[in-house]
């Protein structure tokens, strides 16, 4: 049996970035403007600061136009509010995000359902979320509709398989139970949700065909919790400390690799796995912004 | 071990209809008016006339108002929203809802996102979806919230259970497997959900410690099925014909009771059982959009 074929997200990503492109050119042939999306950035996270400059260098790289709105840390409720609002409105912007966490003194779900659902290109939104459930148009958060393309594209079969998630987060865990389930091409699996409460994990993870680590606990799927020919998708990317790198830390996925990349048939990497293709599910998100018909 | 311990839905319904009666009497005192449901049938679907029917019984029954507005199979979609539009404007209407299956002819999901959220009693919007998924305030579907408050109500644990949960529709399969999952005191359950797609649906039903049922197929669910001591939970009511019986017809779950109930420590009986609960969990949800502040 071949073991730990490496489904290589990196490469994924670089094919449909190029396909965005594409479709970017397309529309700049047709007369049309380039698709538009806006960050909205409270504050100086470190993480924060890197993950929109992520994204603002993403569109710049398919062809697509960004905006960085940037506010201090001490923005009041009511005007970040005021800020969605313009956005809302703004024509020129396709779609936009909020970078979270937002600060204490902000009720972050206020701001998410202050976004227009058809602008809500991170998917967060209530509404979408529903969409999401009911298999209706809407935007499904980047992470989840990631995944869901790195499956499409890298030929693993979900229809009748076992796929257990480990984790029921409302960005990651649960999204990809419920897509997985749907009567749709792409889904069809028996799914499990796994999570913190759950006594007997391994017992439950060793009966995955398709395993999904949504943990954030680097390293904490072992190898003796793989069924032998499993497929194993790594959504973990934490940082752990590492003075050998200049930037101080490793990003480091829930599986440990080398352990169960023996026993998988085919295993994403940290990093080069899922995290590329979170990102181009964001850019995918604006594209359908930009062309889908949803406004 | 004790098998077969019948859940009685029937029982447990009628003690929230008693709740729910002394919060009416409650309001009336406090010098507020009843909570008033509108119900909107198109058509003269037999099972439709029924079903409203028991709607409007139920309301009076625990001292709410309602309303049933009729409109001929032929009406317009436009006729419809129009009809629609008046409810969500009209503050003497606390909730409504529009009886399920519509004509071909009307986009039902149009409809269904024409209805106000906050009035939506159903929970069928996909911003009630999307919130319940999320954890947040809005109405869970009259089934599953029954399902929940049946389960609370007779002392089952969900915590740390195996839940398997067949069928996975819209309105209960796959709203079940959500709250059972959820991080609530009535949810920490792992959960599998299982459909038409599951090559291997018993070796999955024998792991439940939590079995529900929810496929639509009389009898379907059979004693080799069950884990000894699971608790089973019969969604099924499927009109079956019966000359016997005056209305022509038997309602069947898609448990066969009289062999489930030999191995199961629980079970819900059809009728009695998640019907009655079904029913109630409208009201309950009546109750709320008169009383919280949704809106």
């Amino acid at each position: 049996m071949e073991t730990g074929r490496r489904i290589d997200g990196k490469k994924t990503a670089g094919e449909i970035r190029l396909e965005i492109a594409e479709a970017v050119k397309k529309m700049h042939a047709e007369g049309r403007r380039a698709p538009h999306l806006a960050a909205v950035l409270v504050g100086n996270d470190g993480g924060s600061e890197t993950y929109v400059s992520y994204k603002v260098k993403d569109c710049k790289e398919v062809g697509f136009d960004s905006t960085l709105i940037r506010r201090p840390s001490d923005v009041s409720e009511s005007e970040l509010l005021e800020l969605v609002k313009g956005l809302n409105e703004n024509d020129e912007v396709d779609g936009f995000i909020v970078q979270l966490p937002l600060p204490k003194h902000i009720d972050t779900q206020k701001i998410i359902t202050a976004i227009n659902p058809d602008k809500d290109v991170d998917g967060f939104h209530p509404v979408n979320v529903g969409r999401m459930v009911l298999g209706l148009p809407g935007y499904i958060s980047a992470t989840p509709f990631g995944i869901v393309e790195l499956i499409k594209r890298n030929g693993i079969s979900t229809s009748g398989k076992h796929c257990v998630v480990i984790g029921r987060s409302n960005i990651v865990g649960t999204p990809m139970s419920i897509l997985l389930s749907r009567n749709t091409e792409f889904g069809n699996a028996t799914v499990t949700l796994c999570h913190s409460r759950t006594p007997n994990l391994k017992e439950m993870t060793l009966s995955a065909d398709i395993l999904i680590a949504a943990t954030g606990r680097p390293g904490s799927v072992t190898g003796d919790m793989v069924k032998p020919g499993a497929v194993v998708i790594d959504v973990g990317t934490t940082r752990v400390p590492d003075a050998d790198r200049k930037s101080g830390y490793a990003l480091k996925g829930d599986v440990l690799f080398d352990e169960v990349s023996k026993v998988s048939s085919a295993i994403t990497p940290v990093p080069g796995g899922v995290g590329p293709m979170t990102r181009v599910g964001l850019l995918l998100n604006t594209l359908k912004a930009a062309t889908a018909n949803l406004r």
